[in-house]
This record gives structure tokens, C-alpha cells and sequence, in this order.
């Protein structure tokens, strides 16, 4: 496994779910940043399990140990390293779950990859809980767009079929979401009717060990025209790569998104209008990226999630030690929905993704040059 | 702009629609190979403008010349560059592009990056002409692949309002899909009424200036279990970075995609079974692809293009000269619909993703490390 | 800083030196390895400070602790993450250092290039502490290489004056210092001669408060023909990028080295001879490398140390904060000379660019591609 | 073979000695830049073979064409493309090198790792016709770094036991080396004895057929201080990087480079002091960097080659076919020296390096983030 990306700042992550702990180096950081560790803790909170009333009952503290790279506060510019000690494993819950793989779940695809050798318990390498140090490392870089002028914001879109206000959203919503106004809702939709329907639909997926999917819609303003390159760097590019890196996630739509198989030409473009001395769309169907750059528009998106996998009502597999059929009971404490918890998760990783475009930019801007 | 993809073989992209040529070098390729370059011809052909009978009326003829190599037909070791000379380019078409750029294009995001210094003729290195030499490449690392098994395919599965044979298809449709069988046709649908519906479509749209998107469905089968990786690595991440480094690609759904997130995990887990001495899924909701690993099901994916946004009804748009509103009539040739002409290039990036992924998993096939 | 090396398997290293601890992560190790712990220690001790009679006083323990990548003793695939924890840190001998830079330390570069926000003590990010993880990195490799056939050594070949037999060895002691006979030794000089001389000069050296540079030759038997490439990966790219990456190192030189600039083609030239069935050649002036790749001879290199740069002997150097120039007295724990802890470090680092040759190499070997 | 390099700025490097033409891909340059193309022009004449009284005899003429990223003599920002078509290719000289391979030349490490299938004609990839794009590309960004304040020169500092005057030079000196005032001297020695002297040895070489190693000098003048990095991106792990992708190097030694083997801390460290507002040192032992990052004095490092392996004198080889030991008398066009021709490519490659550097330095330069 290769768990390090990025070219200009490069985040390597490390730990099992189960192991002694989960971390992330971060290189390539400006020194002299003091980051507001406060709102990197409300991020992490917002990922962490057993908060809301639905999740989950496994009480992981998301504490954190910073091991290198700040000194008094401040970024020192050498690499970041965080970890995140594990406790409360109850790995015997997973023993069986190597030899009955789960449906839908990497315990089937590690075992054979890593051919018996990979640390399974709790999903080892592949838990959800490594997305905390993604939204360690996102919440930090958001901190440094933020000076730049970028905010970044999330609302659930979907959840089975419960379905907040609709995609195409006036500038006034995107705004609202962008601004992380949404961020204290324990069920960040828009709409209140549409969280009171999650809240009860969750409820009843509890009581029957099941779970379901759902969407997040993101929302970016203040991205300058300029940021992501035409083919493989496009901004469409670096931030799916991070967004399937996700787990469970499994589709990626920008702007009018699958909408688009639909709509002819004539309707899909967004016209340009000048307004107030710059140029910008009537609509935004682009999701604020043209020829894989940004085009001052805010970017919108969207990110689909599977149901998680691990449920427990019982289901089909096959015992790989006996070769025969069996019934799988997951046992364990999973949420019946994983999507509140990913919203802090999409919006570290788009952090990720446009730091790295701002940063391949900067060759552009030495005036000296021209 | 960065035009350089890949760890282990490495693609290097250059050119511009309308100056000396384009062409592609592929780094570390296997010396001893022998493409064969008559079913790379013909990959190029389908991707080539000026074939279908509602496709554009610029005569590409894709002629290629290889640079360097290849010796006697075979692969040498040495990076594989490929020249395709531009010919019969009509930039007085383009003239006033920079100027008043086209909705949904990349004229503007262009002019605003490189401060008005980029080669707007013809889209320049934006150009979807650059996906020749992608197709190209993936031509031939396809046939690596097939050597180890893989067969890579796929469809039109909607373009407008005409729709193919629904997502979920059975194994015997896959198999079809995937061995290539829908190549020769014009309009790759598995129906012969959705083919007959979208060439009426066409025909009305080439009448009208207008353009249409549409949606292409992937099916790879033969790859093993085991090529992905959990994180920054997943299948997912590589395939949906190359997928959008495709002009016009919006959106990418692996397996159910955008439906799971109506999905409960009861509906949406694919349950394992025991099938002539191997392990594999009842359903393939996944797509064939667990915790970024593949499973040993077929890949399954869908591709959402935007409508060319060069179409001939007269738009709005901004004068950036004058700052003044104006109405502009795009001239030139282009397609009512990229999406036929788009199926051999995103089975040809599918391939570079694969390739990437099995030489990845090199690593783990050494015996005598056991 | 980007303290993260690597294509196929990637290291990340972290901490600083009189943090809380220092660490690495390697992505991409292979899963099912066993290594054996107990010689990755013994490597580790022989970088240690406070072991031979002239070094340091600081008692490091280079205890580590493995955080993730490791069950049962063996490789699971997933990131293998080590920690050092710091102990025994006096950080205020170096409280003035960050004002009144060493000479030929990096005090002065760290400071400005980061603008005052490094973290300055015990040289933090830039400790030669730093080598500990790269020790036990590359230790492990080289497991994985022995496996393969290969055998990495290295003697002193010089130390000040005092210089082992000279440097076209025969094959017999190519042997001997590949096969780490001398490993056991404090100073590893061939030459026992060489060994009283150099314990001599140290002894002088310590009582002085001086330093003194020196040089290791390095000799590795094993190498295959093939490994390394042409161009920007020839094998002594790749070899000298991480020697370099070792602080004090300022010279390196592949086989004849810098004699080469004396010699004619007709002396340096090693001819082909046929042997037991193989070819080889006569003499070694090449150091087993020709046109960047392994030529089935010997690996022959020699790396030249600066001497260490702190010294109790008071140096001239410049107050940043008053501008006026001052004398400096560095205290603090430092050897005379960093060579004889310096080995395991080369060694371990030219293991760690092997194994990338050999796993860029494998593309080549599919034989279903001929 | 992976001819492809650069995080920030990518070069891909294509092309064989005796097949179509050989040329380089830039990608990600700064568009609006306007190259003083005169200028790169008289660096190729300077690598040119041909030139010198005691160059060999094939007339490259080195054009070359420019395919994509130029516009108007302009930067585009695009990928920059550059094609040197081949003629004058003599490939009988060297058909029976595959079979008969040369001493020391890469004939047989590349006919072994690419299994014969390698193009060996007139050493194909491995050619050091290959310099010339990299003196094209170094040429360029040696402009962007002049900008900067930055310059890069070279002398040849032994030729044989030819030598010009001692290596620590006076800033005089040093000043007229990195001002490229030796560029136009076919033997760029500063000592007129020197030239003189190696003249004769030329003359004398080349009636024998024989070579003649040599070493150069590389001054480069202001670069400021932060340049590089502590651990696997220090300015020596770049800059030897590179240096070894060039044909014949095989040794690097910064500074004082192997003489700091001989030397006391107390005689090699550069003691600071103040000088008209700034810290500088008052030697340069270190080469101008200390803890792999620019310390705001000279670049100096001195590069040796070896003698060219191709002489007409008879040499033993195995013929690869029969297993014989057969003499080898090579024929073909070649210089007694490659040191006078070098000096351009290692300028280059120097610069190269340095651009590289700079553009990593560029993320701490955003006062935003203070």
C-alpha cells in the first residue's frame, strides 16, 4: 500500500484501525503558520463516532499527539507528523471476519491482495477511522485557503429518499453552505423537513441493523479564476482522485453532473454576463470549472456514498477456510448512515486538492517573468 | 500546464490543434513487445472526426509518424514517442474566440491562467484533438493487458433522452460489452432502437447547430482480484483522475454510482458465493471494486460528457476587450455529439489506469520474499 | 520540507531532534516478509551515539517502537510506521545557536529559509538523529535484497591521514567488505594498521576539541545486469540522491571516480572477458555501472564526509539579532568523526535506491510480453 | 526506460541516436516568457560535435524544430515541444557493437536489460546526442533563473594532468566563471598555459586514437540563501541527481569535495562574518551550502568525467553470439575529449536543478500565511 499523495505539500498516512494508533506526516508546509487548533478540533469532531444520536456506539476520542513540526504553536516548516492513539478495540468482534468476508466490504479484496498477511481486525488499514487524520490535514490547509479568500462547505444533498432542497441552488444557499453555516447540524441539510425525516428514517434503520446511502453536495466560493490544468491536472482530476480515496465513496458528479447526459448544448452552457467589472455565468452548470479550471464561479459538486456495508441483518458469504456457503451476523457498533460524518471528510480532502492547484499556480504569478 | 501522468509508466502529452502537430511519449514500456499497430489504427479511426455521418466535417486524418521507440516493429525499451501532424486547421475560424470567449469552453479559464499568452487556435492544447494520442496509448497498453486476460469494452448507455438497455446487465451482456463487439457500429448502443432513436436525434441536432450529452458505460472483465489500493491508490482514484483528464467527462459512477445513495446496505452489499472452485458476487453493485481493490467481478462504471459547448445557435457573451455584452455565433465544424467518437478514449485511459495498477502489484508477487 | 523519497516504495520521514521523537513511514512494502529484528538492531547499534570509544556522550537508546505495518512479526503490506522517542535531550546547550549560527551548520540556512520558525534545537529536522530511521529503512531493505542475492558492505577507506589499502581491490576483499565482515568492528579499516592510526588521531582529536572528515567505500556483490536506467534514473541518480541526503556528505565517486580525470580511455576502459560460462571484466574502473546500468561487476563507490562542524574549538561567527561578530564556544555531546556511525547509514541508503532499480526493473520481466 | 524528471517543472526527454530524430517535452513553464532564442543557440553550437579543432568529424547540425508551447516567440504555458530530426547517421559503423560490445560503453547492460531488443545503433537512447535537448531546456531556464539574479558558468579545472589554476578560488575568479566569460574559448580553462597544454595533449590523443578524461568546474553567483532542503531534496541530492543522468560523469564532489576527507572541523568550517549588511563567509569550503540548502555564497562543485569509452585503439571483448574473445577496433566519429563540449550540459542540467529548487521555495514566500 502507497498511503502518500501530493506532489507539492505530500500527506503520508499510516495506522490500523486496531493497531496502536493512526497518523499522517504532512510535508512541505509554509513556516510561521499558527494554525487555530480549536477549529482543527471541531473539525475532527465533527467526523468523530458516537456523537450523533444515530452513530455509532464505539467511543473513539479522536485525541491527538502532535510528534513533530510545531513549535509554539506555529508550523516550523519541518514535516507534521499527528497521531492519533487507538483505544476502546474491540477487536474479537472481527475475528471471524477475515475467513466469512463481509459483502461489499475490503475484507475479501485485502485477504487476497496482501495474501492472508494484512492486519484485519477492525479493517486494519482500510477503516473509516484513517479519515481522521484526512480531516487533520484538511482542516489545517483550509486555514491557509481561507486567507486566500477560498470557503469551503458541504450540505447532504440526499439520504435515501430523503432529498433537501434541489441541485441547481441560487447564490444566496451556496453561500450558506460555503460559509460552513451548516457545519453544528448533527444532519446538515438545508431543509429542516428534510432533516426530520433523516432523523426518522435513521431511527428505524437502527432498530433493523441496516443502513443506507446518501449525497453530499460541496460548495466552494472565492476560488480566483485560474486554479487546475487541461488534461491530467485538472481540477476535476485531483479532486476525485482524493474523493474516492474516501471509503464508500463511489460516485463523483461536477455541476449538473449525470443531469448532463441529458441536456443539449443550448442548455447546458453557461452564458458570460459582466457584472460589477468582472465576468462571470447566469448559471453554473460547469460547477465553476471549465477546460478542468476554475472559472471564478463557485465549484459545486457532489459525492455519492454506498450504504455501509457492515449491517447486521444477516447475509450470504462463503467461508474461504471451508470453501463453503455460510450466514454472516455483523456484529460491532457501525452507523446506520455514514454520510454526516463524511461531510468534514469531502470537505479536508477538496482543502487538499486546491492547495495543491493554488501551489502549482504560483509559477504563473512571478511578475519578473513576463 | 503539466501534461505528465503516471508512476510507473509515465504519458507526457504535447501539441496544439492548430500548430505543428501533437503527439505523446510513453515512458517505460516493456522492451520485446510487438503491438500490433493495424488494431491501434483502428482504435484511432473510431476516435477520428469525419467518420460518423453526423460527425464533424474537418477531415483529421490521424496519420501518425513514430519517432522513436521502436525498431522493427517492436517495442525497444526506449520511451515510444508518436507525431501527429496537424493538417487542413482552419484557424480564421477561431479568430475571435480569445475575444469573446464561448460559454462552457475553456477559452476564457485559458486566457485568464496564461495572462492571454496560450495558443487559443482551435482550443490549443485544451483541444479534444489531444485525445489522440491518449487513445493511442491506451491502445497499446490494452493489449499488454489482454495478454494477462483483461478485456476492456463499452456502450453508449444514454445520450439525451435515449436510453440503452438498463445499468444492471446480466454476465452475457457484460461479456459483450466487454470483448469489444460493439466497436464497429457507428452508435456503440446494445439496442438497435436506442441506435435508431439517437441517429434521428442527431440528424435533428446537427439541423439545429445544437449538441447533446450523453453517458458511456465501461466494462472490463478478466482483471484479478487484488489491483487497487485502500487509499490514495484505489481503483477508483486513478481511473476517475484519468477519466477527467478526458474534455467534456462531468461525471463517473462506479457500480449502483449515483444510486446508492437511494440504497439501503441489504439492498446495496453483493452477496458472496462459491461459483466452480472461486469465490464471487451474486449482484456487482460495486462495480468490481472493494476497498479501492479489485474484487474478481467485472469493472463497471459510467461516464457522463456535457454537450459540446460549441454549438452554432447564436449565445451570450462578453467582449473582454470592450467589457461590452455580445451575441456570438460559433463557426467551425463540430460534432452534434462527442460520445461516440469519446468510447475508444476512455476504454484507452481505463487501460493506462489498469496497467498502472497491475505493475503496482508487481511488488507483492516476489515468492521469495514469503 | 519534503523529507518523503521514493516512486515504488516510499519513505516519509519525520521529527525533530529534541521533539518528542523521530520516525518513518515506508509505503509499499511487500506483505508476507519476515524481517529479522534482531540484525535491523544491530545495524541500529552501529549508528548509535556512545558506543565506540571516541563518540558521543549522549546516550541514545535508539529504542523504537513499531506503530503500524507489522503483525506477528511479519509485513502486512499496510504502511510500516517506527518511532523513536527522544530522551536525554540537554536542549539548552543549544539555546544560543539559533542567534549565533555555527559555521558550516545549517543554523544559518534553517534560520532564514524558514524565517525563524524552525525548530533550531539539537539541529531538530536537520540532526544527523535523522539517519536512525533511515538505518532501520534501509536494514530492512536489505533483507529483501539478500533474498535476491545481494550483499552490501562498506569499509573506511580514509580518515584524515590515515588511509586503508589503496582503493582497486581485488576481488577477495571486494568479498570480504561486501559479505560485512567488518561490520564488528568500531573502525572498520581493512588495515589493521589503519585502525591504531585512526584511534590515535581520534583520541588527539577529542582532547583538542577538533573534528576530522574521512571517506567510505562501499561494495556491493550481487547486482544482476540491468538495474538502473539510461537517463534520469541511471543507478548512480538515484544512488548519490540519497547519499546526499545524509548530512556531512559532499563527495561521491562511482569506480575510478575522480582519477578518471587523469586516465586515458585505453587504461580506464575494463575489458570484456568470457568466465565460467558469463561475461565479466578485467578490472572494475567502471564500479560495476556502465551507461547508468548494473554490469554484473561489483558495485564500487566512495563517499566523502565533511568533518563534523560542531567543535569546542571557539570559531568566528556573526549575532543575528545584534550584527556584531562574536566567538563561538559550541558545547554539547560530538564525535570527532562521524564516519565510523556513518557506515550503516551509506549502506543503508544504497539499499534503499537497489531496491528501487530492481522493482523499476520488473516491467521487464513478464515473459507472456515477448 | 523513464526519460522523465521534475515535480514542479517536468522534462521528457525522447528519441534515439540514429532513428528519426531525438527532442524533449517541458512541461509546466511560465507562460508570457519570451526565451532569447540567439542565446540557447550559441549553448547547443557549444555541445555541437564538430566544432572544436579536435572534435570528431560527424556534422550535427543540431537544428531544431519547435512543435508546440511557443507562440509568437512566446511562452503559451503549454507543453514545449522541441524536435531535433537526425541525419548524417553512419548506423554501419556500429552494427557489430550489439554483438562485439565496446569497454565500458553500455552496449552490453543495455542489450542485456532489454533483452536485444534495444535500438543499439549509435548507442540509440543512450547516445550522448541526448545532451542536446537538455542543453535546449537548461539554456531556457537558465533565463528564467537570470531573472532571479542568478549565474551559472564552468571551466574545465583538469584535463588529464592538465590543470588550470587551484580549485578555492578568489570571488574575482569565481565572478568571471559564473559570468560565462570562458563560453566562447573552445578549451574554457582560465589559465592560458592550460589551454595551450591541453591543446597538445588533443592533438596527440587524437593521432593515437586514444581519450582522455577530465573534470569540471561549475561556479554559479546569486542564488540567495533557502534553496533546498535537509533531507532527500538537499541541493546536492538534486544537483548530483542530474549531473549522473549526464553520459561519462562519475564523480561529484561540492566544495571541497574529497579533500574535506584530509580535513579538521577547525580548517574546514567557514567561520561567518558581517560585510556590508549582509552574512557571508570568508571561505567556501561548503561550496555554498550547508545542511543541503543555498547559503547565500557561490555555487561551486566540481564534476569529473571519464574518458570517453570509444577509441579506435584495439580492446578485448567477447563477441556475445560465439562466447570468443575477439579485439575490437572501433570505428566511428569521436572526440578525444568530451570535457570541452560538457561544460554546456552540466550549465544546464545546474540549471535545471536550481529552477527546481526555487519553485519548492516558493511556498514560503506567501506573506498571507505569516
Amino acid at each position: 500500500m502507497r498511503s502518500s499523495w501530493g506532489r507539492q505539500v505530500v500527506y503520508s498516512i499510516f495506522g490500523e484501525s486496531h493497531g496502536t494508533g493512526i497518523g499522517i506526516t504532512i510535508h512541505h508546509l509554509p513556516s510561521g503558520f499558527k494554525p487555530d487548533f480549536d477549529r482543527i478540533r471541531s473539525e475532527l469532531d465533527r467526523r468523530k463516532p458516537g456523537t450523533g444520536i444515530h452513530a455509532t456506539s464505539r467511543k473513539e476520542t479522536d485525541e491527538y499527539e502532535i510528534i513533530s513540526g510545531v513549535l509554539n504553536g506555529t508550523l516550523t516548516g519541518a514535516p507534521l507528523t499527528l497521531f492519533f492513539p487507538n483505544s476502546d478495540t474491540r477487536s474479537k468482534d472481527y475475528l471471524n471476519l477475515a475467513v466469512t468476508p463481509r459483502p461489499s466490504h475490503a475484507d475479501y479484496t485485502a485477504h487476497i491482495k496482501y495474501d492472508g498477511f494484512n492486519d484485519g481486525r477492525g479493517g486494519g488499514h482500510f477503516s473509516g477511522r484513517l479519515t481522521a487524520p484526512m480531516v487533520f490535514a484538511g482542516a489545517l490547509v483550509t486555514q491557509l485557503l481561507e486567507k486566500l479568500g477560498v470557503s469551503i462547505g458541504s450540505r447532504i444533498s440526499r439520504m435515501g429518499l430523503v432529498e433537501d432542497y434541489p441541485q441547481t441552488l441560487d447564490e444566496r444557499l451556496i453561500n450558506r453552505i460555503a460559509s460552513g453555516e451548516l457545519k453544528a447540524l448533527t444532519l446538515p441539510f438545508l431543509s429542516e423537513d428534510a432533516r426530520e425525516d433523516a432523523n426518522t428514517l435513521l431511527t428505524h434503520l437502527r432498530k433493523k441493523g441496516d443502513s443506507i446511502g446518501g449525497q453530499i453536495e460541496l460548495c466552494i466560493t472565492g476560488v480566483p479564476v485560474g486554479w487546475g490544468e487541461p488534461i491530467f491536472d485538472s481540477l476535476e482530476s485531483s479532486i476525485s482522485h482524493l474523493m474516492f480515496s474516501v471509503p464508500g465513496v463511489k460516485a463523483i458528479e461536477f455541476g449538473a453532473g449525470t443531469e448532463f447526459a441529458k441536456m443539449k448544448g443550448s442548455e447546458a452552457n453557461d452564458p458570460w454576463i459582466q457584472k460589477e467589472g468582472h465576468i462571470e455565468t447566469t448559471t453554473n452548470h460547469s460547477g465553476g470549472i471549465n477546460g478542468g479550471i476554475s472559472n471564478g464561479m463557485p465549484l459545486q459538486f457532489k459525492v455519492t456514498f454506498r450504504p455501509i456495508s457492515s449491517i447486521s441483518i444477516p447475509q450470504k458469504t462463503v467461508n474461504l477456510e471451508t470453501g463453503r456457503a455460510e450466514i454472516l451476523e455483523v456484529k460491532g457498533r457501525h452507523d446506520p448512515c455514514i454520510v454526516p460524518r463524511a461531510c468534514p471528510v469531502v470537505e479536508a480532502v477538496t482543502a487538499i486538492a486546491l492547495l495543491e492547484a493554488m501551489l502549482d499556480q504560483q509559477i504563473q504569478e512571478k511578475e519578473v517573468w513576463r
